[in-house]
């Protein structure tokens, strides 16, 4: 049987699962990718903690570069993280006629065009199975099971330390704060978790599911992005009991006879029933909407060092199964940068919950629903919650229907400026996955 | 750019929408396969309606054989449905050199193997993804982005009529015959439904899901199968008030340390809060736990039409990209059947939902609970309903916790034997997806 030459670089969380995983499953991915798949190098900052983890000395090195200049190498793994050094390394590697494996969603997000476009001038591939919703095979199913489909929309959970927190500020009635450490201390958020709470990571992957679905590279400036940071668990609970639940989720849409693409990434409120809802803890979940095939939803383990080592084995199993393709139309966005664009956030359409904080006095909600009247806003429902913790005035809830975010916008600054009105308006954006 | 050159047997629901999706997604399919998919022939049984359906005279033949024997076309596309015929079209088709995509269940539970086997002997693929829960890329995914794990269960609702009659005998209280009244006005069930509500469908289904996950073509007539025509609304009522929801499930799991695999289909009983449980009307879902990658639910719309013609394109496209393949070990099932066997259902381990119609008197309860517990068989819950439409005996249902089917049908023979029992136990197996 023939063999194929991997080069690892990073042997932290996913990168030791890689090794460890491809070791206990050797038999098993020789038959089914028809080679010897074999990790003859690692680069690691500390040789002593690799040891530690059980790794022959005589692979080790501390300098990637005597990776990607081996000559004996077939494809190269980068696992380390950040975005210039992995940027350096895998334009190198593929320069050396290296195929790539990554799982690097921040570095795609940032270089994914040149990266591609580099790839396909070297006629080498670049695989990153494990960049989206760990070890779910959704850009597969995006490139290969699905691929007869115009995509109408992709959107899910594809952060699972949002997802983690949020289930338990809303089943556990947590703060952020409290939520928070918790995951740090399960192992659900990192040190740093700024990337995450942000919305930015999310933002990354949507930028990746974008490309591939719609062929073009959007700027990560230009993905509307907010986190969940200032989540108030006051808000969990008024969505709860009309029947909604809070979702950090990437969400991107087609419209039909439009050029413009829909990306953004944002707490968003889902009726309890939709299946998302049940997506709960550390899991992702993605519901694509194919324009053949309907809807589909793909849910599992996004993050983890087992799940995320079971993406990237199946692109090195991919890469040991085909040989080098000249042309790899699996990949074909890197030569074509269609004319699609990003949407405006101010464009989108969306129903709208909205909290406010008002003086508790007749002819407040007719002042209110006035203005949104004269924008075409329509009220869905209303309530106004008793409570007591309220120091100053009363929280009064309005769910409005469909709306354009400009017109919506410019009624809520008109709201927030009512003699009445206590602090800023809340706004949360309440998707069912309609597309126009 | 090359083309590739496809002829289709059968213009029925699912081939004539990979004919008109072929022509309406051509410049996308070919910018995203590196060749033109081009259907070159049909055949058909009545040329008069195919014509009506706007196919173009040219290229209509009504003998498959035709198709066949062209020397000039890549693949054939088999959607005739049934088994012989089928058999005769796909065997002769890949000695003749042709590359086969089928979406025919049926035929490849019956005769896999020995399909399987040419293909590799004449180096040639035969592809079916369409052939387990439509649009679903689940195939895929076993075979590529799941690849490197060991599977440890594959389950789920593989079949839309049964999925579709539960959710209404649930959610509309209808009777079992009321239910496949509406699903066949609806289209959601044949003229003749026996396939599919008696289990048997999902059973084929479940022999290609343990063909491709474990390596071996278990026989048909060796899968458990039990369908839903029996299933009581009463039952349904039951198991809804102790939280549980009637769900036709494929179960196949592969036991550690075992060379047995559970493969089964019936009614189950699955906890409200399962994802499982929220997947209703025409959906199917499947869950996969692979010892990498953890749990992953695939879910989408497992039959019609688009759905399905949206997977049998898929493998158009798979087969347009790569050229023929010497060895394909993507496919590795057929040189090899692995030592692995069916396990007798009396063998598995489940828990039970047992309804006993009993003559309300003293001693009842206790004389049930000594014959389980002489079994070792523990008891989760018990309740006896008020109701008035019993005309003889009262209803008396039993929860048990894991019991072997062996044991529990022997306590359930001892009980029906107890004087004050009227008519036979009903029992219904619990699934919570445990694997041991
Ligand atoms: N963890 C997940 O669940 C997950 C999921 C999806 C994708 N990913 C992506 O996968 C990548 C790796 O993530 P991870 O969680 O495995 O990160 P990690 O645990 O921080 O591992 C990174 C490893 O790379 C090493 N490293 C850093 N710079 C290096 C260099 N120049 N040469 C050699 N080794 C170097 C680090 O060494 P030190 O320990 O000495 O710093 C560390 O061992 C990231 O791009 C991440 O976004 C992760
Ligand atoms: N429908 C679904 O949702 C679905 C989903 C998954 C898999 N499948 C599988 O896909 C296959 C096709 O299903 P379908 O729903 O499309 O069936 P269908 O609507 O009954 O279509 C079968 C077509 O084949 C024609 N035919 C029969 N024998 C023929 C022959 N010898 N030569 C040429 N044409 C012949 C039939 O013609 P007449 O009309 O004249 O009989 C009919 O038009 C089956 O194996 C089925 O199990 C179907």
């Amino acid at each position: 049987m023939k063999s194929f030459h991997v080069g690892l670089i990073g042997l932290g969380n996913v990168g030791y699962r890689v090794w460890h995983n491809l070791l206990t499953h050797r038999e098993l991915l020789a038959k089914k990718s028809g080679k010897e798949i074999e990790i003859k190098k690692i680069a690691v900052r500390s040789v002593e903690k690799a040891l530690k983890q059980g790794v022959p000395p005589g692979i080790l090195t501390t300098d990637w570069k005597e990776i990607v200049n081996d000559p004996d190498l077939d494809a190269i793994v980068e696992l380390i993280g950040g975005i210039d050094v992995p940027y350096e390394i895998i334009t190198e590697a593929l320069k050396k006629g290296k195929e790539v494996v990554t799982a690097n969603k921040a570095l795609l997000a940032f270089h994914g065009q040149q990266i591609a476009s580099l790839a396909s001038s070297y006629k080498r591939r670049i695989l990153f199975e494990a960049s989206v919703a760990g070890g779910i095979p959704l850009l597969q199913a995006i490139q290969d099971g699905l691929v007869a489909n115009r995509f109408l929309m992709i959107s899910g959970i594809v952060n699972a330390t949002c997802n983690y927190i949020l289930t338990e500020m809303t089943n556990g009635r947590m703060s952020y704060a409290d939520a928070l450490k918790k995951a740090k201390e399960l192992g659900y958020a990192e040190a740093d978790e700024t990337l995450d709470v942000s919305g930015e990571d999310s933002a990354h992957k949507a930028a990746i599911l974008c490309a591939l679905s719609y062929r073009f590279w959007p700027k990560v400036e230009e993905i509307y992005t907010s986190g969940i940071q200032s989540v108030d668990p006051f808000d969990i609970q008024y969505a709860g009991e009309l029947g909604y639940v809070f979702k950090l989720l990437a969400i991107i849409k087609k419209h039909q006879d439009s050029k413009e693409v829909e990306i953004r990434v944002h707490p968003t409120l889902l009726r309890k029933d939709h299946i998302l809802s049940s997506v709960s803890g550390s899991f992702n979940a993605v519901i694509i909407k194919g324009d053949i095939v309907g809807d589909q939803l793909f849910y599992g383990r996004g993050a983890g060092g087992d799940p995320t080592a079971s993406a990237v084995l199946s692109d090195l199993v991919e890469l040991a199964r085909y040989p080098h393709m000249e042309y790899n139309p699996r990949l074909f966005f890197a030569d074509e940068q269609t004319e699609y664009k990003v949407m405006p956030i101010s464009e989108i359409i969306s129903r709208y919950y909205l909290r406010l904080n008002v003086v508790d006095k007749p002819g407040v909600l007719a002042a209110i629903a006035e203005i949104l009247g004269k924008k075409n806003i329509g009220i869905s429902s209303v309530v106004q919650p008793e409570v007591s913790s309220f120091s100053q005035g009363v929280p009064l809830i309005i769910m409005v229907h469909d709306a354009k975010e400009k017109y919506f916008k410019e009624a809520c600054f008109e709201i927030s400026r009512l003699p009445f009105l206590k602090g800023e308006p809340i706004v949360y954006r309440v998707e069912d996955f309609h597309v126009q």
